[in-house]
């Protein structure tokens, strides 16, 4: 794992360059929203889904620079999905990443800003000819980021998690709460590469196959964390799922199957990149990663 | 301006019809972000962006259907960052457009979301192809509109009116924010019908030109109105700048000369389209109306 775990931070390092570089500091009374915008945006974190499209842009030996603005992309909508999840009118969070959430440490007025600001932005960096020479590529990225974080996507899914309590959700409502909450962000980080790499619509199916699998593994050992853990080790506030009463696959499931139904997925995630050999073993080592993680 | 009024409706039609199909109703736990969205997009309003599309498009030529997807993209935007600007942390308004505001008949997490959702729907509304076959026309309208709306444009703005309270400011500070919270939306809305247009840079400037003459004379009207309306007048409450402190056109001018420099940007206005003739009427007279209005 230590090459992977090398890798990890060497794609953290350019993402944290590329969002430095894309998000200036302001000058006029504007700035005090550019500066909430970086202070989210560079509050470190895995970079687990700038990982992802860096290293399956890889596979289709796509420009570095063109990925890392993608990823840089990815991680400001990701970012802009935290500070408004963490807003007191949603779950109400006072720590992320181990830090003051955006809303504690400026206001709240200025944390909905600053999401609306790096949603925006991420759309301006990918219709920028730096992250593709090729209209159709770039309008490509957009269309399939637009879909996968709206209402269908993450803003439907953050929708269903707020009315969860009020519902008995089994599995399979989980499952597709899962999907579109994270999981389609998830799905685009990996598919995105590919989208650079003009690869066969076959690849693409590929990639999301395994982002699929991934995405429910990365959410189940979540799940667990969220119920293991303490709020120190795991920088935000622990058990709230739980404590709120909704359900989730460890409260479904019990932990023990949820441990191996994790185990299974990722598993499963590594056996669909088969077709890439070992261009994918970055991805491989990720899954694996996923369900190892402690926090 | 009987014609006018007429070409003003059938436009809020189009674009309401748009608009209602763009956003469909949900089905699952998540269709309260779409009747939240919906409940705000079809509220009415007098589609004043849209109109501007529409009728520069109408310049080029340009296909109806395009132009009325971009009225909607645009009328989208405009919604998403009232819904924000409403919310109690923003302006905390109770009434837009004679009704409650999103967050009022909904709540506050679910007005956040429909915010967040209709400025992504935007994009992925401008970047399908049933927009315009091009890919580079689609991703131009993408690049300009995340510019206009950013934190160096519309985003910037509302930022920049939330600390206005704090600051001296006086006419440069003032049209600078102008132009940044509300210019910036319309001058993409002017230039859209261009771009969809194929137009030559030149033409471009100068539906900017008449954008920036006719946003400020916009403004200072709606700074007038919001002085002498009253709130079932201007359907939403009125004199709030000022009971906020808040330096504003009138605040600075007095309302006499206010009201000159806004008939004088009217007509300077007009003048820009001098080189289009008779096929700019339509935006000539929304520039009269605009100034003339009482509401």
């Amino acid at each position: 794992m230590r090459q992977f775990e090398d890798a990890l931070a060497e794609s953290a390092r350019l993402t944290d360059d590329a969002l430095d570089e894309l998000i200036p500091e302001g000058e006029g009374p504007e700035s005090r929203v550019l500066d909430a915008m970086r202070y989210s945006a560079l509050a470190g974190g895995k970079r687990i889904r700038p990982f992802m499209v860096i290293n399956s842009a890889e596979i289709f030996n796509v420009d570095r620079a063109h990925a890392v603005r993608t990823a840089a992309a990815v991680e400001m909508v990701h970012t802009y999905s935290l500070i408004h999840d963490d807003l007191p009118a949603m779950d109400d969070d006072d720590l992320r990443r181990g830090k003051p959430t955006c809303h504690v440490q400026f206001d709240e007025a200025t944390a909905i800003l600053a999401g609306d600001g790096l949603l925006t932005l991420a759309f301006e960096v990918l219709a920028g000819d730096e992250t593709h020479p090729s209209p159709d590529i770039r309008i490509k990225l957009v269309a399939e980021l637009s879909k996968a974080v709206g209402a269908h996507g993450m803003v439907g899914g953050q929708m269903i998690d707020l009315v969860a309590a009020d519902h008995d959700f089994g599995v399979p409502e989980i499952t597709r709460l899962q999907r579109m909450k994270t999981g389609d962000l998830i799905n685009f980080s990996c598919i995105a590469g590919a989208i650079l790499g003009r690869a066969s619509e076959h690849q693409v199916h590929v990639l999301s196959a395994y982002a699929h699998d991934l995405g429910l593994a990365f959410q189940i050992v979540d799940d667990l964390l969220d119920v293991e853990g303490d709020a120190a080790e795991l920088g935000k506030a622990a058990g709230k799922d739980e404590a709120a009463g909704k359900a989730t696959f460890v409260s479904l499931l019990g932990a023990e199957r949820a441990r191996g139904q994790a185990h299974m997925l990722a598993e499963q995630a590594i056996q669909h990149l088969a077709p890439f050999d070992d261009r994918a073993k970055p991805l491989c080592d990720l899954a694996e990663f996923v369900v190892k993680r402690r926090r």
